[in-house]
């Protein structure tokens, strides 16, 4: 049941609070399982390595990934795409920015050699404009299949079916991409419905290859349906999945690790409250820790404990988990170890706080999303951050 | 109504999504402020500026707080107190670290002359036991007035008062501290009855001076009683407080503001959904617009706006409100830009996220806490970061 609970070294942390382990073969694994669905349709497999890769980090990931062959790319923002355009400054690497294109960024678009997704009319214009003075350009269009969000609309996409030629003079459209917003596939119709809005919006276009799928649960779905020309998986490469019970493959793995230190252990009595604002009163007589790590470093406070809002987030020690209870601190979160023995206290000045057992998709699942991957894997000077290849070479002095 | 609504150079965002800009002479103001509180008792004013002074960041505010007679400074970790160490190298200055003396730091505190929060007896044994061998230390005490969080709670009090000297005979305590759990004020009782039990400690133990106040709330409560020796502001000095009501003085100056580009602006007819999960279902046929910022910036994703959790966040852009609708991505927002003229909407490319217009205290009253401050204030290579000062004084490039 336990996983591989790892022994960390004191020094490891040295003078950080936290230490950060990314296991970046751990998501060129992912990336083929993707890559296999792919395969099996004909279908290009790219990868989303938007929020620096979820916390992964794209200095270590992308060129892990260009390694087993990954040629496209999508980022988000301008900045992510300047920073990837540097790691793998080749011809063949395709990058595509989904934020759209902003005002004044043209030219880093084009310096820089980045793809930007059309999100409407306007930058459709401003783009062909550009390039009608800069020379010839290329792009991808977002179709907005209801999501309400990125993307042409209805309207947008009738204008510019009445007006394609003249408005693309000087860009080369490479494909239509657009995006499911029920991306937890709760309600699979969801999907079908905004398939039939993409299939009406094509009819009115010039044919272009398609990519809609990005979520593993969407690839799941029916592949040779939703697949298309191109599928973009994100938060499945680094072990995520819409919901815990439908990762692409159960040889998922898990990419990151990140442990903090444990401290004061004290006897709380029952019917105390703990923490800020009073807001979890205990239940029986506890052994309370203190864990080194709260909000300020990306340890989301909507996973606190609260008597009004169980949610039994758990971290772990050794072989055992220890419930997170009271509010989540700004720099540490308080947990019931009355279960763990003395002894294992002793011997482990820290907990797993998400590793390999416990799993990232257990806590979007409580706290409804994602971001605490990339709140946590932020570039901090507070956190020692190595990748599990560096990690397993370091030759840690002897303990004093 | 509208104050001051900045008319950011398309030039300030370069390449980067997001426009930070950090008021550091409003920091020292709002610091001000609390020094004449605390000089009417004859009391320290200390600064927390744990956290990266919740995103206004150390390196520029602590030399800026020296400079107007600061001299006692709080942080909560290790590293923290190395980065203030190195900024304010001299001997007049005092460096807490409330997070306590972790496993494996004994040498860094001594080598940094930074003074542990001792936060339980394991800690004071071994820091007591490490000077005996590296020549003598000094330290603060913890004591948990039943927050049952940090410090030293019943039992563990009696155990050092019944064994003062021998537990501290390599060790000069400077003074004890505490800490009030009900930092929102809504009960003032909480916080009379935790003076209770710190009065009750106190009897048991050898007189010192005494930190107790760290908020503002607390500290317009009744200063004579609660100011003691030395108070501990920390959110205020941001421009926070414990509730929008409650501010230290309506002087308190903000001191961050936060801008993001805007796009794509299209028509959403009513009862369409938007965004993820279709969760928010528009009221009327409404103007939409994107706004270049989202979770993976620290634009927290608990300030979404859901049919089934109304919460009337907004933005500003010009003399106008905007709402948000929507969940928030991880890049970007959607908010409703109805009301606003196509022709404000053509002059200004962004929006005011944090500001003089957009209170941080309301955001923080919305969200619950001020993890947004820490969260949108960390050093990210995304944001194009300017103190106010550097920000006045570029000349930004006429627009092409």
């Amino acid at each position: 049941m336990t996983q591989n609970f790892r022994l960390i070294p004191d020094e490891a942390f040295g003078s950080k609070a936290i230490v950060r382990i990314r296991d970046i073969d751990a998501i060129v694994h992912n990336y083929n399982l993707f890559k296999a669905k792919a395969d099996a349709t004909g279908t290009i497999c790219a990868a989303v390595l938007k929020g620096d890769v979820y916390g992964l980090q794209i200095k270590d990931v992308a060129p892990a990934l260009y390694n087993v062959g990954a040629r496209y790319f999508f980022i988000e923002e301008l900045g992510e795409g300047i920073e990837l355009r540097e790691l793998l400054p080749f011809e063949d690497i395709h990058i595509y920015a989904l934020g759209g294109l902003l005002h004044k960024e043209e030219h880093y678009f084009q310096q820089y050699n980045i793809v930007p997704c059309l999100n409407s009319l306007e930058q459709l214009k401003r783009w062909n404009s550009y390039c009608s003075e800069h020379g010839p350009g290329t792009a991808i269009i977002h179709l907005d299949t209801h999501m309400n969000r990125l993307g042409f609309l209805d309207d947008e996409v009738r204008e510019l079916s009445e007006n394609y030629d003249s408005l693309t003079s000087n860009i080369n459209i490479e494909f239509y991409i657009s995006h499911f917003f029920d991306i937890k596939g709760f309600d699979p119709s969801n999907c079908y419905k905004q398939l039939e809005v993409l299939n009406e919006y094509r009819s009115m276009l010039p044919p272009k290859p398609v990519s809609f799928a990005c979520t593993d649960s969407v690839i799941l779905l029916d592949n040779k349906v939703f697949n298309f020309d191109m599928i973009r998986p994100g938060i499945g490469l680094v072990g995520g999945a819409p919901n815990a019970d439908s990762p692409i493959s159960p040889d998922a793995k898990h990419t990151m690790e990140v442990y903090a230190k444990i401290s004061q252990i004290k006897t709380v009595k029952q019917g105390q409250t703990i923490g800020y604002g009073g807001a979890y009163t205990t239940k029986r007589d506890i052994r309370l820790a203190l864990i080194h790590i709260g909000y300020k470093h990306g340890y989301l406070r909507l996973l606190s404990e609260m008597d009004a809002n169980p949610k039994e987030v758990y971290m772990f020690i050794a072989g055992y988990r220890i419930l997170v209870v009271g509010k989540i601190s700004s720099g540490s979160t308080t947990v019931d170890v009355t279960d763990v023995p003395e002894h294992i206290l002793k011997k482990f000045h820290y907990a797993e706080v998400i590793g390999p057992n416990v799993d990232i998709k257990m806590l979007a699942d409580i706290s409804g999303c994602y971001d605490i991957l990339g709140a946590l894997g932020v570039v901090n000077t507070r956190i020692a951050d190595y990748t599990l290849e560096e990690f397993d070479h370091k030759k840690w002095k002897a303990e004093s």
